[in-house]
């Protein structure tokens, strides 16, 4: 990987805080219901690359925010991707038994406290984002709620599973198998990225605008890059069950298009993603690090 | 029942203008993913009595609010019961095969739209809320947000289901039982009962109180007389699986207090319920016909 220490150092420091900020969120295991709490940041707290907070935290830089407002978005971004992966494990969903390295949530504790642990997981991260003055402006602030919520929902996320769920065994095309990502994974890193810009005090259109065009070119390379690792990886290094997804017999880029054509699709996508921040100069170089992060990483 | 026909009518008028407008807030089933939208639906539209809907419109009239706000709290907590029955009665939590006289959502679908259905009603529900201009206050808005979100949480309804599960096969004291529904049900129903008083414009601290002390003695009541309305009742009234927490060896109200002293414990939490309120002469009266409706039905 050719990137500057400097961005190393900045996601470093990003995912530190990250933690940090999901730690002071997170009901201790000392608070009933105990188990509960415990299995909630089971499947929380250390995990991941924490790609979502990493781009909320770039956007929310370009935006002007300030870092300790967009933590809360960041760690309500993170905490719905969590509640999301422990679903998406359990046994009458992907039937999964090991994620980011360790037992999934249901094999660690079992499929009705993982069941809860997902729901509680997403109240939370409504709660955080209603956290009092978390922006200035309070009706900015239902609007950042009502944007995770769209893109958590039926018509984002959920919805996105639904039509995964639907799509096994099915031959796509990749007109729609693009569509069923967009929901799936890209709908969140988009909420991710507005949610880190909707954090500066005063919205700048034309970055928010540069930054919604940049999120969800990268959605979809964030995926494509997936189905490349989990067709090439082993299962240890990618720290859940590789090639899981063409043995389930489920459509991805690398099926669809073949190894080569997926690589070129995601360094198109990368491109597609930081032309209109090249405008911004120096002030994007964040962002561009972090495109440059995330289609490049493992190859 | 003994009720004047002046509150039943009002009680219908609810109970239609809550089916509408979740019928208006729900995803059409023509709408991607369809099957998703119409299972939604299925688990959402048309079923019980919507008492936590007659509860937040009863306290927002106490307060002062228009029907037309208080429609969207009443939606909204609506939906987090619906998604809770959906997750609740999956195989891997209460295994029941019928609710509301039909076969429950993961039976008339599959265990995996069955969770999707209640991961995004539960997103659909905070969507709900931030609808803009909900309040003409938009930092009270983000209160309400925000109390929906801890009532729903683990500290909240889904801690609740969590201290229930914990509590199969266990011997639990009066004051365990309790502080397990104040977290299952109570919680929801005081979010309805407060959610209904803060839709009112102006939010009068006095009325809010006494809301408040009403919503959790009703709430208990209402889980007492659940309690003996399973061990009474057959399957076709209650339109769910009867018995079926004595036969699984849950603790209830009943198998702990025996039925007399139950049925004495509702009656004394009613009385607990309306005393505050009788301050507010006629102006309680809806409030107090309600308190009668769910402490009198069945028996």
């Amino acid at each position: 990987m050719d990137l500057s220490n400097d961005f190393q150092s900045w996601a470093s420091a990003i995912q530190q805080r990250t933690e940090q900020a999901l730690d002071q969120a997170l009901p201790a295991t000392n608070i009933a219901p105990n188990k509960l709490h415990e299995a909630m940041r089971y499947a929380t707290m250390g995990g991941g690359k924490r790609v979502r907070a990493l781009i909320a935290h770039a956007a929310g830089e370009f935006c002007g925010a300030d870092a300790s407002k967009i933590d809360q978005s960041a760690i309500a971004v993170e905490m719905i991707h969590a509640y999301s992966l422990v679903h998406d494990d359990m046994p009458c969903m992907d039937d999964d038994d090991l994620r980011r390295g360790k037992p999934s949530c249901h094999k660690q504790f079992d499929d009705a406290t993982a069941l809860l642990v997902g729901d509680a997981l997403q109240s939370l991260a409504f709660q955080v984002l209603a956290t009092p003055n978390l922006h200035p402006d309070a009706s900015h602030q239902i609007k950042m709620m009502h944007l995770l919520a769209v893109a958590s929902g039926s018509r984002g996320m959920a919805g996105g599973q639904a039509i995964d769920l639907a799509s096994v065994g099915e031959s796509l095309s990749q007109t729609e198998l693009e569509y069923m990502h967009i929901h799936k994974t890209g709908a969140l890193i988009r909420a991710a990225a507005l949610l880190g810009a909707y954090s500066a005090n005063s919205w700048d259109e034309a970055r928010i605008a540069a930054i919604d065009h940049f999120a969800q070119a990268i959605g979809l390379a964030f995926q494509v890059i997936d189905d490349i690792l989990d067709a090439e990886a082993d299962t240890a290094t990618l720290g859940k069950t590789a090639g899981k997804d063409a043995n389930s017999n489920k459509p991805t880029y690398v099926t669809i298009l073949g190894m080569a054509h997926a690589k070129a699709l995601a360094q198109e996508l990368y491109e597609s993603a930081v032309e209109p921040l090249k405008a911004f100069d120096h002030e994007s170089t964040r962002l561009i690090q972090l495109a440059q992060f995330i289609t490049q990483r493992g190859f």
